[in-house]
């Protein structure tokens, strides 16, 4: 229970799971990796909406990558059982909800990159890409998928 | 024969396959996994091209999902000959060329995910992302791609 | 030393290593799979900005996509040590920093397949999306990310 512990030391508590409401799935394990799906900025009733750079300021845009990484988080817990199944992070992609001219998205994602290593140590450490899209889901201001390799 | 029976059944035909044309592939298998490339809503000569949300209302939008969706079977089918080979849909990544403002992305990439848990059941149901994009390659509407994992 | 032969017969030095300046990697090794973190079309002190279609034409597009698998292959350069441990190139994501309505992105990531084929033959070939993008990091032109097979 060593992430357990860290998540519980550092006073942080997972959100409740965010259930798809559609033919697809939460996260999906193959052959030792699980693919998370794209995640947003929920903690139950609470969502964080809009466009980064306009609606929202980038220390509100990180603050929305950090929630959707506790709730990615979460979908692994749930579906894991234990956290510590998680051996490394090995890939984020980040995509920002932008007004126009909005470039520093890497700043916005890093409230994701930031948090896993908080947690994880150094297996948190991914590769990444963090780019500016048009829209996302519902109007939620980042979304978020990762990999993960699962320990053998 | 599952898979082709259950398309004949369901009056399902695929399109023909979708040919890149530069120095990339339709798809790649790495070590029992196949990476579909990017496909779009092309059946033979028609195409749908247009802004969802704009152009397109939200059901053309997934319309055109689902003829992405068969655009990818029909390049899955001719590269491994047989779609029984497919042990399960591992994730989806679901880009919609989105109208300003239109954000149910989700629901249009509905009609690719619906399409293949219809086809394949519960080895359908994958991990899954749908963004909006700004422009798509030739405006078309949707553009999707696909890892699967092959039988051993 | 093939890949380096082949460089160097085709007058191509690679650029300095772009390094992340936050909490991800600029590649991850996972089991055999390297996944090469998003890059753009930085060589040293020289970037390639703006929007294609609009600030860029699409020549200067897809010169940006060849700096960027240029960019891709010295980080693969430094992190493996030798480009010989590639096996194949199983992917690229290709996302371009478009103005409204520029629509040809294929086109301008084709400056990057066709370096990779150029440089690796037939197991520079891969599956591939190139889509356009609202923003990228920086204002760059053209960010891709790779996956790639090692060598047993």
């Amino acid at each position: 229970m060593i992430i357990a512990d860290r998540l519980q030391s550092l006073g942080i508590a997972l959100p409740p799971v965010f259930a798809p409401v559609a033919s697809y799935l939460g996260y999906v394990i193959d052959d030792g990796v699980v693919y998370v799906s794209g995640h947003g900025p929920f903690a139950g009733t609470e969502v964080i909406r809009g466009k980064v750079g306009g609606d929202l300021t980038l220390e509100q845009g990180r603050e929305a990558a950090r929630m959707t990484a506790l709730s990615l988080l979460a979908t692994l817990q749930a579906g894991l059982g234990d956290l510590d199944r998680i051996e490394r992070i090995v890939k984020v992609f980040g995509m920002v909800n932008v007004a126009p001219g909005f470039d520093q998205t890497p700043a916005v994602i890093d409230g994701c990159s930031d948090l896993l290593v908080e947690i994880f140590g150094e297996a948190g450490r991914h590769a990444r890409s963090a780019i500016g899209v048009a829209e996302l889901p519902f109007g939620i201001a980042v979304e978020i998928e990762l990999i993960a390799r699962l320990r053998g």
